[in-house]
């Protein structure tokens, strides 16, 4: 979210949006200016674990402005963007997980957004642990869905023996397979469809290889770097 | 610190040293793969700052060895490196501060770095608040010196309207003025000097600006992005 900025270290930020609590969504954080004035717009739970870890307070309280925001209720930015927070399957931080995890629990640790301008609205879903009707039937009235794409077969690292968790361990749908995001939604040919919050292991990074032209046949995308989106 | 990688994600850092547990020391951590080998070096406070906050347990402890280092012991890395931490003048993190703040404590919160390879040692002290004796001993012995550059002047937030902190609040020494490094290691003429960690409002970045000269006419180099030194 950018507004205009001024003075000698003005920044264009006007808020940040979190949709979970794990370092890739949340370290960034640190790497704003102490004196920076925005807002963090997140769930309860989420900004009660960053009020909960000390290193957070850098991002002084009296100039970053916390907002809590309820699941499905729409924001007016006033920047002409409007931003709704829903909650999506997914679970607690990697480095809050106890003995046992429940990976695909819908609470407030893990959302979607729905970013609306002029009538149209793109959702931004990098984390989602399983499909439900509430979801599909959201990205089948939206125009662009900026999905979750880290894997590209559940137990991908496995096979390359990078690590022991599939990625429905790690609170994230496969792009293949009878369960994966491109069966799930293989009817929804409304919006544009893109993958991101891809790992380096899947394969369908490359440009090439057979995996990236399974997704481009299911009538998807595959983020880059620089990409620019008109919705 | 470099030793060689292997594997598909293998990695050529072999340990990282702290010197500080503040945001610019220690939020890099979390840039590392969580399944990554390698030892933190730190004094016992830092690893216990490091420790009681939750994030980074993703440096998963039966991978990331956490190693407490003495003051003044001399570590060998087994790759021809020899490291040496010692204490200087400094304070604990900005995220730990209380009402009440010593600035220049000499204690485990803040180190320099003794490196010694082939006979010949660096110093690496990017904060330090007060020169003392025995730092200055240290240094007068080296061969180089990468020193806390971070203000030209000790109120130079102040007087550009950025912050109400001085430099020495801060827990740095500034380059110039009576109490300034220049001036407490003018007659230090042996060690290649060069200020390194040097904040973006400090003039002599620019490299035609009056305090670069006065910095380069005293014998002091300004480090930059793609430095590289032979010792």
């Amino acid at each position: 979210m950018l507004h205009p900025g001024s003075g000698r270290r003005g920044s264009p930020i006007f808020g940040v949006w979190l949709t979970n609590g794990d370092i890739d969504h949340v370290a960034g954080l640190l790497s704003l200016r102490e004196q920076q004035d925005f807002t963090i717009f997140a769930t309860r739970g989420i900004l009660d674990e960053l009020a909960s870890n000390a290193i957070f307070s850098a991002l002084a309280h009296d100039v970053v402005v916390r907002r809590a925001i309820p699941d499905n209720a729409e924001i007016a930015t006033g920047y002409g963007l409007n931003v709704t927070s829903f909650a999506v399957p997914g679970k607690v931080p990697l480095y809050r997980e106890g003995a046992q995890v429940l990976t695909d629990e819908i609470g407030d640790m893990t959302s979607g957004l729905a970013l609306r301008h002029a009538g149209r609205t793109a959702l931004y879903i990098p984390g989602c642990a399983r499909m439900t009707p509430e979801i599909k039937a959201r990205i089948t009235k939206a125009d662009v869905l900026l999905f979750d794409g880290t894997t590209f077969v559940d137990d991908e690292m496995l096979q390359l023996g990078l690590s022991n968790k599939t990625a429905a361990r790690m609170g994230h749908l496969a792009m293949s397979g009878p369960g994966g995001t491109m069966a799930a939604l293989a009817d929804v040919t409304g919006p544009r469809k893109i993958f991101i919050h891809i790992n380096n292991t899947n394969p369908a990074l490359i440009a090439d290889s057979p995996e990236r032209r399974a997704v481009e046949a299911a009538g998807w995308e595959i983020a880059h770097d620089g990409m620019e989106i008109d919705l």
